[in-house]
Parts: structure tokens; C-alpha cells; sequence
């Protein structure tokens, strides 16, 4: 049972400004409670009533005289904190805060805020809102917030619970989401979560032992790792959490920071700790529906062989195109598959996967040659889904095909989805049975296979349950010694950090200005200024490669050092950086951000001017382990370098997937020291030649 | 009017192989022409019957004794060329030919798609399929096919002609494109186009007044170059072509090979040509309807300032995020407009765009007031269409919201979309006022966000009519002088073919082998083999490149010759080539291929191993113009290469775009002759420095 059983499943819930005008929000939430077929207690609490829809209208919430578990709060914002301070006094746990006027509208807003959680606080009372539409329990009929989630279209009983930032649009998700006969069971329209917000509902949808798959629409989280943590609770419960995230563009950004106050960061960022806990991301309203009906389905694919069968073949090249996208493969039949096949289908028909049994095939006559068909193809083991595309097929054939359909689920545990294009008026009783069965349909072709491209993905998450669900914990270990305060290191002081994770450096002398030039050097080298104020020591002239002998470098530590006085007057230089110069490493970059939601992030991309330019990065939340290391080298668009194009050998991808690691151990132990890192860049020498940091430049804070 | 005018409207209609058994083609044929309210005559034909479905029915074609311009077909492919025989002694100008056994099931069936066609080219009959679903006129209720184009969802009359390739899949994009309230004009399932295919037939609804739009489901064409003529006229008439083309992908390719036996062609050509013609490319069912419902509202949007508004945050971020990728600007009002918002909108209204007017602001009191915002920020000029985001407004809200936008079009001819997430059963009234005012309306407001970039791609394109209309036509000229046959130039031959059409290549000497170093060379050179035998010249260590002096040319030059005689002894060797070092290029790659479907192609693309790896590569048809060539230039990944990142000069894009042009040229005036070629690299100096083709290979055939 989740901390929020009662929240969820009130005993008694009083509507605080309740009226009976309808257009008000305290009208809206009586009538929401009132209508639905509630069974507890209902309390109006207005001080202007005796009664109102025929209940006992109470002067206060200190009147009432039953248990009480949520008060619904219906009155503006300046008078909310003293109702949260009589719900405190009472004893009511929790608070539903529909109306706005908090911190969304500026200062005075952010006093009421204020105020409302100290009340919070010292009652014991946690709070849904406030600028929200409230909630539903569907299976219970109680209806604790007002607007669009308290009126039609109704939503049926179902495993799906739902936590939207936006009531308008996220509700537009969840009512897409019904719309494709999925059903739900708490829904939650969350608002500004000044107290109570999104990861802390998925977690306790994880509680729930009737909640099977989650749905949220964010905007933001304030705690991207809360977040994190409760999806990965999701995992480890096998329950899928399906986000639509808005706000990820220049404008998308703006117009969220406008309507919630939710704190943003980069989508790149949030893609990748979707990716770490295995959030199954939609882009759009009617792949949340698409794929909830898969996973309210329960079935699971166990891997990404998938055969499609219908009567269409345009059908069948659209899914096949989609299939690729997807890195689904169509799987060749067994012999035994092929042979039943040959058996039962038609003689025009193509036995080869697609699998096109001609239309017309599915009349009454053949059924028993269908279902025999269709059974052999499930129980063929290198099958894992099958996809059925009905298209255009109506009435009684389209209702035999699903009838096929419904009688195979008998027989295995497999995913089969189908593709049907007509409307339900030209299908009725082939639709009613893929509502009563739970059988996941798409509109097209394309949907099926991104429907199924999400299950093998799942699959694939499950497989690495336990990994994702445990992410490292780096052992808190002594840090370099570090200036105080906030301050760029030069990159001597900044290798310094690198060398004590274990990263290798290159061979770098610092020659302090004046002093001879070291004995020990092998030609050729590089020459670098070091200083903690010139943090882009190309730009003036503070780098000299290539240096061939001591009389060049004699010459090549003059030039930087004057360069640098010339360019920085008041540059606080430590001396000159005699270094080794690598010429056989592919170039990448290595970078830590601090994001304002997910703390430490390491971020790594190819190197070189075209890289750069076309963004060749990728993202983790650190620390994070070494599989994820790879898997990030893996997707950046350049990546086949490191396996040798060209004739060229492969590189040491071994090596730098210990330095991301090594990188991120240090991102998330220095997290209160370091702003920001950049190491660029580290080479990449062949396989099994290791890597090696030529540069580095570390910001504190 | 068309030359398929008696197709689309026979004053009388056959159908051969009738039958009242609706399982088979016959009898469903026989049941779509007498059962839709058809006009005409209908003359079963079938040897074995006296009259059927209460119709005479004639024993032959030539029995019957009235008017008839189509013949529909239903009977085995191996009497079909008799048929079409007798359609042409009889004067039946059109024949549908629904059944299989052509050229898609091998030899057999190849003989009869022979024998029909040549009974077709004697006889004058034109023909539709065979292997299709025939076709259907809504607006005279003319049904001459069978399956499902001739059964239940109906579709509505309206602006929409359409030609499928594939009847399942291709009418399931018609009926969902149908269940966006699109109504249609002409629908033709074409099925294997032996005779009419696809690009005749959209040339044909060019020619139809009626047709104001046309949608086409293609999984390949016989000729790439028609289709474009066929996309070029429509767009000079104004008439958007949508096009959903599958078969893009190696198993989707697989599978349109198995289903039709279309020839298919690269995808990248296939975009490029679309692109080139101004066709409207779909990826999925539900797109065709969404941008189907905004043309065919016949309002186009005069440029990319978009306005949203509604009382819907969360649905303005998902918008805007959309809006950004389409490079759709969310445009500030005018002070004027503001002013009229601030007096009309509510106090919680947010003003600036997205304008949110605040859930429940659309009351029948309000709606004087909701009528003149919505009418000034329409009359905005710096606003070219407007999104109104109903998210979950149901009832009587929706239906005000709608009313609002159908007075608004009274005084506006800008586009107004319309977002709602609402089954149609929640609002009724206000899905009944879209329906009659064809108001587009998409089910998300990302989909809003792309239909709104499709009507502003399209606007660009119109804008640009004259010119993509009238495609270039180089004028014939003298070629260089080629070796007969299939040969591969070597290098020094292919840069004169590239030197006739004005394409700067480097300052080379060839010098036979034996022969003395020319006096004239600019140190350093670069040493190339030259040979038609040796197409790949690096791979056998037939290149020196900076070559500094007299003594290492020699040295270069023997070692060159020894190498490729080593590698390929039998190689034709013309000599050495001595070229300049050219060394302030940034690489680039142009090649032309002979596409299947639209002969000479151009490719351009970034040099370099990154590049190269990651395919940054675009594609045009032979030949184009110069905005051609620099849109190719502007769409790759790497372009802002062109402009100088970090700090470097911009480079020559105006010269570079004319040697694309010259090389679209040469690529098309030579197509009889170019097999391929591949002009590896050619280097982009600075700005006003020009390009120079330093390495090129023409396969002839």
C-alpha cells in the first residue's frame, strides 16, 4: 500500500468553497464528487450554506463531524494557507489545491506559496496542486478535482495510472490514450507540484498493486534524479513508464517556462536518463495510446524477430520500412511453419514472411485453415511477435480475423498486434472484440511495427534489469587538493584532477617562466601557456605544436609566454607546458555539465571541425557504468570510426569506455566542486593502445 | 478535360465475368455498379446466364446495343487478351482488369500481360491494372471495381483524387484521409500499371476542375521523370500532390518486390525528386489526412508566422516544440493587437503568443468578446495562419470555440486550424461546424504544428512555381571524344569531359612512362597513375602526394608506374599525371549515378572520413539550376562548413554551386554515354577563390 492510499481511496473528501454553480471551480468539484457514484462521505464546506445538491453544507472543516481524508480546495489563493492549516488541525492528510495564483504569477503568488507549504509542513498535510485539475480513481468513481478530467468522455477501468503536468494537454493524452481502448486507474493533473510532484506519484503508481503500466506527460522535474529513481523502481517492478515530454525546444522552452514554473534542462539530457532507467519516451499523443494498449496487454516480446500476415501487401512494405527503422527483423519460417503454411493457404497465396494469405482468405469456410495457419506461425520459436494486417477488411471478415486472433492467444504468451484502417462503424464486432480481448491495434502499418520496436526494446531493458536498476555508486575516495572558491583551473592543475580518476594524461612538463628547458624531453612537442585566467589558449596565440628541437623550443616558450602577457595583462601565469605530442589518436571530446535538474552529466562526441559542427554528442547523468560507457560510443552518428573504416584498424574502444566511466565517477564525487569540465581533446590510439587526455579545463564552483 | 474523361464518367459500363456469388470479383464488381446509384447503363456479360441481378446480361461484348466506355474484367488472366481484343472491335475505349496472373506471378504470366497488351495497343483500349481494385467516381456514384474501394466506410464527395498502387494498404490511406472529413473526387486502385500508371493518371486529375487536390500511394514507378512532368503541371495549376511512397527500405524494398513489380529506386532519389517537383511527401496514414483536410480548405498560409491560441499551456509547448522543428515562428503581436487581447481576454489570460485564454473563457457571454480577439489577431499582418488549441473542451464550449473560428473566416482568408483531443461523441455539435466548414482539425497540437509547416512548405514551393515548372533544359553541345563502349576513363580523360563542360580541374601534366619530367611544374605536385584499368589508384600505391622537387618526382613517377604494373600487370598504362598540390580546399565529393526510375542523378557531399561514414550526402535530378544547387548545398548535415566555423573564412558556395550545375548538365547531356562519376574531391577554396576538381572517374557504358 503507497503512502498515498488515502489520497488515492478517501474515506471522506470536503470541498472547501463548494457552490452549486457549475461554472465555478468549487461547483465543478461538488458536482464531480457528487455524480459519479462516490461512496464515501462528502463534505461542502461553505459558510454561505446550510445545504447544498442536498447535503449538509458545513460553516468550516472544523465542523465536520466523520473522517475526512482530502479536502478539495476551491478559494483563492491568499485564503488557501489557512485552510491548509485547518486541514493541519483536523487531521486530514491531504489537500487538493485546484485554484491558481501561487508562484506561476510572480512575487505575491510566491508569499502564498510560501505560506501554504509552512501550514503544509507543520500540519502533516501534503498537497496535490495548487493551479491543478486534481485527481480520479476510476476503479472507485471518485472524482477529487474539477474540469476536463471530471467530464466526458468517461474512461473505463483499466492498469494504467497517469501523472499530467498540464491538465489540458496531458489530458488530451490520457483521453487519447482511453480512446484506444486502453483503461485507467488513478490519474493525477499534478499542476505546479509545489509539494507533492510527478517522481513522488510514479513511485507510489509502483506501490500499487492494480497500477501495471504508468503514463506521465512533464514539462519539467524540479529532481531529475527523484525521477530516475522511481522509474527504476518501476523497472525492477516490471511495471513500463510510457513520458511525453513537452518544453525541448528554443520555443517549446519559452512557452513552458510561461505556463508551469517546472525548472528545465536540456532534452538531450532528459533523453538520456530516460534511456538509463528505461522510460519508454513518446514524442506524441497517439503513440502513448499505441503503446499503453501493448503493455496493458502484458505481453511481452522476447526479442526482435517479428512475422506479419494480412491480405494486404502495400500493408506489408509499410510495415517493412517501418520494421528496419526499428531494427526489427522479418524472420525467415521454419521448414515445419512453411510446411503447415503451404498446407492451409491459399494457392495465390506468399507463404515467405510478410505473409500474404490473399484477401477474401478469412471467410467462415476457412477459419479452420486460418487458425491453424496463424498458430503454427506463433509457435514457431524464432517468432516472437506477429503483427496482423487487416487494413481494409470490414464486417464479418474483418470479425473472423480477429476471432483468429483471440482463439491463438489461447495457445501462447507472444504479442499480437494488428493493423485495421477502418472506421469502428464498418467493423463493430470485430472491434468489440479487440476492446474485450485487449488486443494492441493500430490505425497503419507503420504504428504496428513502432509498437512492436517498443516491446523488443523493453525486452532488452528487462534483460539488464538488475544493472539499470543498480547504477554505481562510486566509493567516496581523497580529492585532489583544490583552490577555494570558484575558479578555472589551468591545465596542469586540471590534469592533476584527471590523473587522480585514473585518466590518462600525456607526459607534460610545466616549466615555470624563466626557468630552463627540461633535459628529459622527447621531440617533437607541444607548448602551451598555463595559466588559470586564459582558459582558450589557442585564441591568443598560447599553443605551439610540432616543436622539432630544444633551440625551437627555447623560441616556441618565449613567443607563448609573450603572447600571453600581450593578450592578458593581468594573467596570473604558472609557466609553460612542455607536453608530448600524440599523432596517432582519433579525436573526441569529453565534457562534464552540471544540469539544473539532473546534477552531473557527461557528455562525448567526436572531435574535429565537422563533428563539432554537426553535434556529434551524446549524454549520461553520471557516474554510470561501463555498458552504458559503450553504449555511448555505440550511438554517436560517427561511430563506426572507432571500428577501423577505410582499411584503418579499430580503435581502443575499451579504454575510452574506462575513461567516460572514470570521467563520470569523478563528475558525480566532485559534484560540489566542479562547475564544468572539458577534456578536448582525448585521443583514441588503436586497439589496445589505450586513450590519453592531451588537454583538459576545469571550471569550480 | 481529361483524356480519361469516359473512364471517369462512361456513359456505360460492362462487366465481364458477372455473377450474383459476391465472393468472387464478378459478383462483387456487378454489386458495386448497380448497388452506388449509378446513372449509365451496366451490361453483365457472361456466356452462362440470361439476366442477372434483374439486368439483361449479354452472352458477349459485341451483343451489347448501347453506349459503353468501360469494360470491368473479372475473369482468369489467360482470357483476358481476348476480351480486350474484343473491347477494341467493339469500341470500348477504357478496361479494368481486376484479377492476377500477370507479370507478377513469372513467366507464365508475363505472356499474358504480353498478348493483353498488345490486344490493347491494336484495339486502342486503354487499360487500368491489371491485379487491381479498379477505380471509383463519388461524385456520380461510379463504382467499376470490386473489394474494398466499393464497400462501407463511404466516402464523401469532395476536392481529393487519388491513384493507389496498392489496393489494401493504398485504400486504407484513402479511407483515413476520408475519416478526417476529407471528401473525394476520383479514387484509382491501379495495381500493377501495365498500361496507365500512376503519373498518367495524376496528369489526368490535373485536367479535371473538379480535382483540387491529389493524393497518390506509391510503392514505385516505371518513370521517375513523367511522375515529375505530372507534379510539375499540378503544381502550375495549383493542385498539391500528397504522396505516401513506401518500399524505402531493405526490407520494404524486399517486400514491395514480392507484392508489386514496380521498379524502385533509391529513397534518397525518390525525396530528391519530390523535392525538385514540389510533391508533398507523407510518411504515415494520418499525415495524408491531416495536410489532405488543410488543402483542401483551399487557404495557404503566406509564410511561416504562426499564431496559437486556447486555453491550453501544456498543449502551446508541445505546439511550439513542434513549431520550432518545422521552422514555424511563434510571431509577437502587434501593439494593436495586443491592445484588443488585453481589453477582450481575461485578467489570467497570457497575452503574449501562445495567447492562453484561460480554460472556460469561451462561455456564450463571452463570445462577443472571445469573436474580437480571435478576429484581431487574425487581421495581424505579421500573423500568416493561427492554431486554435481546444485540447479538452467538450459540449458547448467546443462548440463556441468553433463558432468563433467559422465567423472568424468569414473576414480572413488565412489558414485556422484547430487542435481537439476529444472523441466525437463529447462534442457533437462543434465536430458537425468543422465537418461543414472543412476546418482542419488534427488530434494533437504537434500535428497542427506540421500541417501548419506543410501549408508554409507549400507557399514556398508556389512561390517558387515559375521556376521549378520550368526545369532547365541544357542546350545540346559537342562532347568531348569518348571511347566506344563500356570503358572507365582514367583520370586525365575524365577531367577533359569535366574541362568540356567548364568544370575547373587542376593544372596536370600527363607524361607518358619513359618520358622526361615536364619543365614547366610548380613544386609540390601530387603523382598519379593513369590508367582505365586502374579506377582505383590510392589502393595500389599509384599516388605520391607533395612531392617537393625534381628528384623526388622522378623517384615518385617510377615508383608509381612500378606499383600499378605490379598490381595489375595487365593494366593499359597512358602514363604519369604531375598535378598541382592544391591545399586551401575543404573536401568535397560529387558523383552522378543512373537511377532505374529517373536516370542521371547528382550526389554532393562533404569529403573526409567522418562525412563519408555517416553518409552526409543529397541527392538531385538531371539537370537543375542554380537554387537548386545551393539548396543542395544548404541541406547538408555539415553545411555551416561553407560559412567558416570557428573563426575561418566562408568558402566559395556560389562557385561550387556552378560546377553542380555543370556537372547536372553533363549528367544529362551525356546520359546515353555516363554510366557513373565520381569527382573525389573536389575543394572549396574561399570565398571568390573558385573550386577545383583535383581527382575524377567516368565509367562509360
Amino acid at each position: 500500500m503507497s503512502r498515498f492510499e488515502r489520497l488515492f481511496n478517501p474515506r471522506g473528501v470536503a470541498i472547501v468553497g463548494a457552490t452549486e454553480d457549475t461554472i465555478r471551480a468549487g461547483g465543478q468539484a461538488l458536482e464531480a464528487i457528487t455524480s459519479h457514484g462516490y461512496s464515501g462521505n462528502i463534505f461542502p464546506v461553505n459558510p454561505n450554506y446550510d445545504t447544498l445538491m442536498k447535503l449538509r453544507c458545513y460553516k468550516s472543516l472544523a465542523d465536520i463531524d466523520q473522517t475526512c481524508d482530502v479536502a478539495v480546495i476551491a478559494i483563492p489563493a491568499k485564503h488557501v494557507p489557512g485552510i491548509i492549516e485547518q486541514c493541519g488541525a483536523k487531521g486530514i492528510p491531504f489537500a487538493v489545491v485546484l485554484g491558481g495564483g501561487f508562484r506561476e504569477v510572480g512575487a505575491d503568488g510566491m508569499e502564498n506559496e510560501k505560506r501554504m507549504l509552512a501550514a503544509a509542513k507543520k500540519g502533516g498535510v501534503r498537497i496535490i496542486g495548487p493551479n491543478c485539475l486534481g485527481l480520479v480513481n476510476i476503479h472507485q468513481n471518485i472524482y477529487t478535482g474539477f474540469g476536463s478530467i471530471t467530464k466526458p468522455p468517461q474512461l473505463k477501468p483499466g492498469p494504467v495510472s497517469a501523472v499530467i503536468q498540464s491538465g489540458g494537454f496531458g489530458n488530451s493524452v490520457v483521453i487519447q490514450t482511453g480512446g484506444a481502448r486502453v483503461g485507467f486507474r488513478y490519474v493525477v493533473a499534478s499542476g505546479n507540484e509545489s509539494d507533492i510532484q510527478a517522481p513522488e506519484l510514479i513511485d507510489a503508481f509502483v506501490d500499487d498493486p492494480e497500477t501495471r503500466v504508468i503514463l506521465a506527460y512533464l514539462e519539467g522535474v524540479a529532481d531529475g534524479r527523484a525521477l530516475m529513481a522511481a522509474a527504476r523502481r518501476a523497472l525492477a517492478a516490471g511495471k513500463p513508464v510510457i513520458i511525453l515530454k513537452a518544453g525541448n525546444t528554443t520555443q517549446g522552452l519559452k512557452a513552458a517556462a510561461s505556463h508551469t514554473a517546472n525548472l528545465t534542462s536540456s532534452y538531450d539530457v532528459f533523453r538520456a536518463a530516460f534511456r538509463q532507467c528505461g522510460i519508454i519516451e513518446v514524442q506524441d499523443t497517439h503513440e502513448a495510446g499505441d503503446y499503453a494498449q501493448c503493455f496493458a496487454s502484458g505481453r511481452l516480446a522476447k526479442g526482435r524477430n517479428v512475422v506479419v500476415m494480412g491480405g494486404s501487401g502495400g500493408s506489408a512494405v509499410g510495415f517493412s520500412d517501418a520494421a528496419d527503422e526499428m531494427g526489427l527483423k522479418l524472420v525467415p519460417l521454419s521448414d515445419k511453419t512453411m510446411a503447415v503454411l503451404r498446407e492451409c493457404l491459399p494457392n495465390v497465396a506468399s507463404l515467405e514472411n510478410p505473409v500474404d494469405y490473399a484477401a477474401g482468405f478469412i471467410s467462415d469456410k476457412n477459419m479452420p485453415r486460418y487458425q491453424r495457419a496463424l498458430d503454427a506461425v506463433l509457435a514457431d520459436p524464432d517468432v516472437h511477435q506477429v503483427g496482423m494486417l487487416f487494413a481494409t477488411t470490414t464486417g464479418r471478415t474483418m470479425f473472423n480475423g480477429v476471432q483468429g486472433v483471440v482463439e491463438a492467444m489461447k495457445h501462447t504468451d507472444k504479442p499480437i498486434l494488428a493493423f485495421c484502417s477502418i472506421p469502428y462503424e464498418a467493423g463493430r464486432e470485430g472491434f468489440d472484440l479487440i476492446a474485450e480481448h485487449g488486443i494492441p491495434m493500430q490505425p497503419s502499418p507503420r504504428r504496428v511495427a513502432y509498437a512492436m520496436g517498443k516491446l523488443a526494446d523493453y525486452y532488452d531493458v528487462l534483460q539488464q534489469r538488475e544493472r539499470i536498476c543498480n547504477p554505481p555508486q562510486p566509493k567516496p575516495r581523497a580529492l585532489p587538493p583544490l583552490p577555494a572558491g570558484a575558479a578555472t583551473l589551468d591545465e596542469a592543475e586540471s590534469k592533476n584532477v584527471l590523473r587522480a580518476f585514473g585518466v590518462p594524461v600525456t607526459r607534460d612538463v610545466l616549466v615555470a617562466p624563466g626557468a630552463a628547458v627540461p633535459a628529459s624531453v622527447k621531440f617533437p612537442v607541444a607548448v602551451k601557456i598555463a595559466s588559470r585566467d586564459i582558459a582558450h589558449k589557442s585564441d591568443i596565440g598560447g599553443v605551439r605544436l610540432n616543436v622539432p628541437d630544444t633551440t625551437q623550443l627555447e623560441k616556441a616558450m618565449s613567443e607563448v609566454l609573450a603572447n600571453a602577457k600581450r593578450a592578458v595583462p593581468t594573467a596570473n601565469i604558472a609557466g609553460t607546458i612542455v607536453a608530448e605530442m600524440i599523432t596517432d589518436g582519433l579525436e573526441t571530446i569529453v565534457g562534464v555539465v552540471n544540469d539544473a535538474c539532473f546534477g552531473p552529466v557527461v557528455a562525448f562526441g567526436l572531435g574535429g571541425i565537422l563533428a563539432e559542427t554537426i553535434r556529434d554528442v551524446t549524454y549520461r547523468v553520471a557516474p554510470f557504468d561501463k555498458i552504458e560507457a559503450l553504449s555511448m560510443i555505440r550511438e554517436i552518428r560517427g561511430a563506426k570510426l572507432f571500428d577501423g573504416v577505410r582499411g584503418q584498424p579499430a580503435r581502443d574502444v575499451d579504454a575510452l569506455a574506462n575513461l567516460l566511466v572514470a570521467v563520470s565517477d569523478m563528475a558525480w564525487l566532485m559534484r560540489e566542486r566542479v562547475a564544468e569540465m572539458d577534456i578536448n581533446p582525448v585521443l583514441v590510439r588503436l586497439a589496445g593502445k589505450g586513450v590519453i587526455a592531451a588537454d583538459a579545463l576545469v571550471v569550480l564552483k
